[in-house]
């Protein structure tokens, strides 16, 4: 079996690797060949790099997708974008990589496919993003996608590809919605989500975390396990179970943030929870406003994804695959 | 005002420039230039020759947006799309002009915009192909856009860039979702949905007509008129009203083929309906049980738009704009 994962020097990409890494079949078959790839060359984890293939490569270049594609590899991971952020501060490279590099991608998939049989599968990481406020209390799965953000309006373009290339037989594809990922490892970074990791990673180590937010503001939450257990599940799950509408939310956890600091001192104790600064920013409180915060996951947890339901859960995890199962608050 | 319509040589565009001719003022200032493309040179009204550049456009051509967009459109009709059954049947065609024209136009827009101010009202014609089955009930505008063929895809994707550069200021932008127009002049075509109007337009000239579906079949129509009247209307709204969400179903009437019937006897008498032979067509039978036949549009009529609400009204339509306001049944 021949993996390929496109985007693998992010930190989902990194956690697949090892989770692959740990159980050579843990996708059904023994992988024998593994490509992994982002614009930044990934660095595999030690037990695969008999069988990784590392490289450089940006799906918009002419010949790049072709040239992965020509692998013919069973199981395609599309975890590359250019993240929010950075695609709404630059229009062309956000069109460029998140909406024409996805598509170069699906074409070189349709275009090896016309030399002779070939229907891969299809794992796409989609996001929350693509939808937009004004909300219901709980999204279900047939709400419509109005996203408020250029990110989110290619993922939600990326959706429409994969579900009409998979209708067409080119590929067998599926894009999963994922929940915000908490607790991301990592230090702190200018996301206006970070906090909500922040607020429980730092502590977990004796460090101070600044709270922007009200403690009632809600949100959706998967830790990376569940994240890498969501694209594993994708990669084996039969996928005419999904009939023609091939895009579906993650399960999560809908969480407050009084939720998580809660969670955090029945972990960790009061001095964790102590070394929370509150300061309200009022920009991030209105960012993190407008995103939404609860789904009705339904169709996703009858498909077999699942997700913690406690945050006490997540933070146990966190604990366990971060801090060797120590830690130092 | 300068007025473009790209796609001009079709149906609507035709009935939208006789409409412009009729009333120069009709978009609320006197209209002093019009530029009319398609991939065949239209032809302009016999008023409007004067003040009509008329010129076959493909946009997907290098440059060939950049040209239009160059003499700075106040308000630009985007009809130009190849039609549903040509964007399954011809996978590259429907992709590079749906998708890649309609972006270049948007694009060439933008670059526009980066030059010197400049923010057109754009009208985009979309369509109810960016829903698929199954459906509710009734459509209502959350309902979320899973299309079952390119060309849907085509048009949901469009009109999600159509958001995106509304949303960012680069136009002001509109997506119209049409309903089947209904009844459409000229000859019998081989499209699925041809005998909605076939069953009218032919026994109103004397002529026969098949019938291929049972009467009890829904479907949700306009008359050309009106789909005129969303056009006029869009260039003219005030587009903040509809915030965020750019993209709506225009009104229509919800009527089994039954009721379509029992109006043509009303108007035209029984010796109009004594020309529709019956002759079951399981095909077109399966293919038209899985569009969408009655939508929630009360969006889009709080905005202005309206429609007829009753099948003689629809057929009386026709008989004043297409046969002089005699019928030959």
């Amino acid at each position: 079996m021949h993996i390929l994962v496109v985007g693998a020097a992010g930190m989902i990409g990194g956690k697949l690797l090892d989770r692959i890494a740990g159980q050579l079949d843990v996708l059904g078959e023994p992988i024998e060949a593994l490509t992994i790839v982002d614009v930044i060359e990934p660095i595999p984890p030690a037990a695969l790099s008999d069988i990784a293939n590392c490289g450089q490569v940006d799906l918009v270049v002419p010949g790049a997708a072709e040239t992965l594609i020509a692998a013919r590899p069973d199981v395609i991971f599309h975890l590359a974008a250019v993240v929010s952020g950075e695609a709404e501060s630059d229009f062309d490279k956000g069109y460029r990589v998140n909406m024409d590099g996805t598509r170069a991608l699906f074409e070189a998939i349709r275009k090896e496919g016309q030399k002779a049989p070939y229907v891969p599968r299809l794992v796409f990481a989609s996001s929350v993003a693509v939808f937009g406020a004004p909300f219901p209390e709980r999204i279900g799965d047939e709400f419509f996608t109005t996203p408020l953000t250029s990110y989110g309006t290619q993922k939600a373009i990326a959706e429409l590809l994969l579900a009409d290339y998979s209708r067409r037989g080119i590929f067998d594809g599926i894009g999963i919605r994922l929940p915000t990922i908490c607790i991301r490892p990592g230090a702190p970074n200018k996301a206006a989500s970070s906090f909500f990791s922040n607020i429980l990673r730092e502590p977990l180590v004796g460090k101070e975390a600044i709270l922007p937010v009200d403690v009632n503001v809600r949100h959706w939450f998967a830790s990376p396990r569940s994240a890498v257990g969501f694209f594993v599940h994708a990669a084996r799950l039969d996928l005419s179970l999904l009939g023609t509408r091939r895009n579906l939310m993650m399960p999560g956890l809908c969480a407050m943030v009084g939720e998580q600091l809660a969670a955090l001192e029945r972990v960790a104790g009061a001095r964790a929870t102590a070394l929370i600064r509150r300061q309200p920013d009022p920009v991030v409180q209105k960012i993190v406003s407008g995103w939404p915060s609860d789904f009705d996951t339904e169709r996703a947890r009858a498909l077999g994804f699942a997700a913690e339901t406690s945050f006490d859960d997540i933070i146990r995890i966190h604990i366990e695959d971060e801090l060797d199962g120590m830690f130092g608050g």
